[in-house]
């Protein structure tokens, strides 16, 4: 028999951004880490969320000894609520993640059947054959780690989402010293986080931003209204420093704002000095020089706070002169158009607006080059491989690998649902398990599939013509003259006459006294095939056709 | 009588990146500055292009004098082949403008009725009681220009696009020397390029990527394969100027940039070395290490040569390990995903790739803030306009001129269709003229309107069901019963249960002996409610419901 091997299996998070889920394998034993969504993109019409396919998992579910969850990002934990219902496993967290994946199941109505065992940065556990500690890293959320794996052929580090900075303003530093000792003791795979490979330098520390807010607040007219993501809480305790220090009170609005606040505040990641926070309706009576208001909708979201302060949709806040609104937040990829028309219509009613490109108003939560030159120099690991990226951001990342010595061929740039088997001395891609998309829309999960899309994609071009061909059931032959429903095709008045004339071609297609009934199919596709081409001489352009047929 | 004043009314390209048209107007006789295009943004599906709504000019289309063109790109010219049959009145611009202005209407089959005179930078001419002088300005294509306009109130200037670059590739740097003696002698109004006005410091000249470029050439160990904008003569001119440094030779692919390439050499923009250019079939047997591609695709454009490239669709080039591929232009809002999969894909075969956000190989073509308010300075206008720009843009960039002293009451940040009137010592925005987007959807312009859009919106969410009810002619009453079919809202097959109980649901309503010949609107809003909500509660996908009546 084959000496067992460790398998390293990613089922999502690599070539794209988001649905994070690793898998680990060593004989009769699976642990998965992280368990994430990702947003749908714009050729994913209507759908709401993608989660990994989990086809693997569910095959070898007796094997699976837990989930392991490096911090609580939507992108790392959003699938479980999807995921825990078909496979019932403990899952191993950091305390705010608890409190935050607990929300997410409440809301599912998923809570009842999970497990969720809280282990602190610098913890360690056993899963079957692995043995995991945690050690704490910086990121856009507290409690955020990486994991240390010891496994029968070697020790595995995964970074989780990460940057170094040194002078954090809530929770600890990446634990670069364990990281070095750990380094010192021969690391067989190194995983590390792709996001930023691109940006050269170093990220900047979050201390920055809390700088930048307070200047902002000091100088304000009257109200600064300020958006920042709901879970970077270390940004929320900025914002509501900088007013206590300006002595201002602090609003909060939103519903995710709200519940975040609320959690990490109960679970003391979040300290608010007394007298600080105030209620949402006693905003009105408060001159606008005393205020601050923290609100949701830094991506633009349509229901969002800021967004209905934009719109003058909300019912507390309305923009006026004087008025001052900070993003402290960066666009995700695919919203700058929504957040641009937001900042656009602030500025329409009379606000002054700092945002990214024009103040240092955020900084993000992961590492760039030099961060992650020095966590390989730290980690000196046999085999790299970058994850959490595009495949330009993993490419870089090997790169960068390849420029501080790991040797070109134990560095593996993969893509979803390869796997890697890696001894103490051996390592090499052999084979591939299923992986991809699987569409959230509504209340199913992968019902939707590339026939669906397609189709929403050819609606949304060009709308679409339903052809109602009454026939005859006895004879099978037409009766009256077709009729014809357009939605999102044509002015229906401006283009009368060549909807009508449309109708006439029907007809004379079919009116040759043949069974259509008998042969639909090819009536179908003659009136398909005829109007497509009608209609595209005289619109250019090709709106889906839809024969029906009546019998009657 | 009330005294003429001079009328500034912008048709477009305020709030918006694009389709810029401006008017000027004093008595009976107006200028049109600019007929641009702007490419839909995703909201606008299925439309292939946006013109400004000239409403305007077609009520005074006597006192149009002629429509002068300040550089041939896109935003800037492109809506002339749907103008020009309107309004046939004669065009003013460069020379390489009136060959690219052409060759777009000779497309369009519009030339024959196009008058176009050539006015060289530096040139002067008359319109009415307009006296026009165009000064070349720097900008990302050749013979550029920039407007100094005399009009019985005072002297108007209009940038352009433009940036001070001081050591320009071809063509002259902007006239500063001019722009200074016109500011010693008043200047009345201002019109400012605003589409930088969020970035701090000077844009970098065009020299820098020549040598970006040439390093990247220098050390490239295949073929290189670099691809911007067509337009962008100069980029091109320092792509060949690199590969004949270096013993290579280049090949064009891609339509446009075959077209542009031989307009640019024809009238004397570009200068392309004896012995460098070669024909695309003696590809195939050059050396990997003496070939330069230069090719289309730079906005992820599906049918461009980058993108079959990419997705190895090209009859001459597949990628192999060795080759570098370079993006030398930066993403167009709202193509940001189409590019990074093409990188994504380029990398995933094996190539070398470099972008703007990893390397220097392209600079844009607008000033920056420093260049803005050295503008300010040397014309020192009595008031000022900012244009070309979303909202936040022109906002920032009024900002700026106040910094550099004009008062806030002279600083106008307009929105479209706005009439700012002018005397010499007064100006107010007196009224507001019709505009919007007028779409272009395959052969018809203007068709397209909000109820097509919000169809086709509703189509691409969730799909489609049509309801077929078929009822008696002569007693009004329901026949058979009730047929769906949709398109793009649940898998077929695994929902078939759901969609059959529905036919049952919609045969229940209309069941009960009414005359639903004479009732139809009751009917049909009767079936709509109850499908919409029997669909929501079974799937929360919300589908156009469409019922269909067949009198048989």
């Amino acid at each position: 028999m084959a000496k067992k091997r460790l398998k390293i299996i990613p089922l999502g998070g690599l070539g794209e951004i988001g649905k994070n889920m690793m898998v680990l394998e060593f004989g009769e034993d699976i642990i998965v880490i992280d368990s994430g969504l990702m947003f749908p993109n714009e050729e994913m019409l209507g759908i709401d969320l993608v989660i990994p396919d989990i086809s693997y998992l569910l095959e070898n579910r007796e094997k699976i000894r837990g989930i392991v969850i490096t911090h609580a990002h939507e992108d790392h934990i959003g699938a479980l609520p999807y995921v825990l219902p078909q496979i019932n496993v403990p899952i191993y967290c950091t305390r705010l993640a608890k409190g935050l994946i607990s929300g997410k199941l409440k809301e599912r109505k998923a809570l009842a059947q999970a497990k969720i065992n809280v282990i602190n940065p610098g913890g360690q556990f056993n899963l079957g054959r692995f043995k995991i500690e945690f050690y704490p890293v910086c990121h856009s959320i507290p409690d955020a780690v990486g994991l240390i794996i010891q496994t029968p052929v070697g020790t595995v580090i995964h970074s989780g989402d990460f940057k170094l900075d040194h002078t954090p303003v809530n929770g600890l530093p990446t634990d670069l010293s364990r990281l070095a000792q750990i380094g010192g003791q021969e690391v067989l795979l190194l995983l590390a986080d792709s996001t930023y490979a691109e940006l050269p330098g170093y990220t900047p520390s979050e201390k920055v931003v809390g700088e930048a807010l307070d200047r902002i607040i000091a100088k304000a007219p009257g109200r600064v209204i300020i958006t920042t993501f709901a879970s970077l809480v270390s940004r929320v305790q900025q914002i509501i420093n900088a007013a206590a220090h300006h002595h201002r009170r602090v609003f909060i609005t939103g519903r995710s704002m709200s519940d975040t606040v609320k959690i990490a505040t109960e679970l003391g990641y979040l300290k608010i000095p007394d007298g600080v926070l105030a209620r949402i309706d006693e905003l009105r009576n408060m001159p606008h020089e005393k205020t601050v208001i923290i609100t949701t909708g830094s991506q633009g979201e349509p229901t969002s706070g800021l967004v209905r302060i934009a719109n003058r949709d909300h019912r507390q806040v309305n923009i006026v002169k004087g008025d001052t609104v900070v993003y402290s937040a960066s666009p995700i990829p695919g919203n700058e158009s929504l957040i641009n028309r937001t900042i656009d219509s602030l500025f329409k009613q009379g606000a002054d607006v700092y945002y990214g490109r024009i103040a240092q108003t955020h900084v993000h939560g992961h590492a760039s080059q030099e961060e992650l030159k020095l966590l390989l120099r730290l980690v000196k690991p046999r085999y790299f491989m970058p994850i959490h990226g595009e495949y330009r951001h993993l490419n870089l990342h090997a790169r960068l690998a390849q420029s501080v010595g790991i040797p070109a061929e134990n560095t593996f740039a993969l893509e979803d649902g390869d796997i890697l088997e890696l001894s103490p001395k051996w390592g090499k891609v052999t084979g591939k398990v299923g992986t991809g998309n699987v569409y959230v829309d509504g209340l199913s999960v992968g019902d939707v599939g590339g026939i669906i899309l397609r189709n929403r994609k050819m609606l949304s071009r060009d709308g679409i013509v339903v052809v109602i061909i009454a026939v005859n059931k006895q004879t099978g032959k037409l009766v009256g003259r077709p009729d014809i429903v357009s939605r999102g095709f044509v002015d229906i008045n401006e283009s009368k006459d060549m909807l009508e004339e449309s109708r006439d071609l029907v007809a004379k297609i079919l009116d040759h006294g043949r069974r259509h009934t008998a042969e639909w199919g090819f009536a179908d596709s003659k009136v398909r095939d005829a109007l497509n081409r009608f209609y595209y001489e005289h619109t250019k352009r090709r709106p889906m056709i839809l024969p029906v047929m009546v019998k009657v």
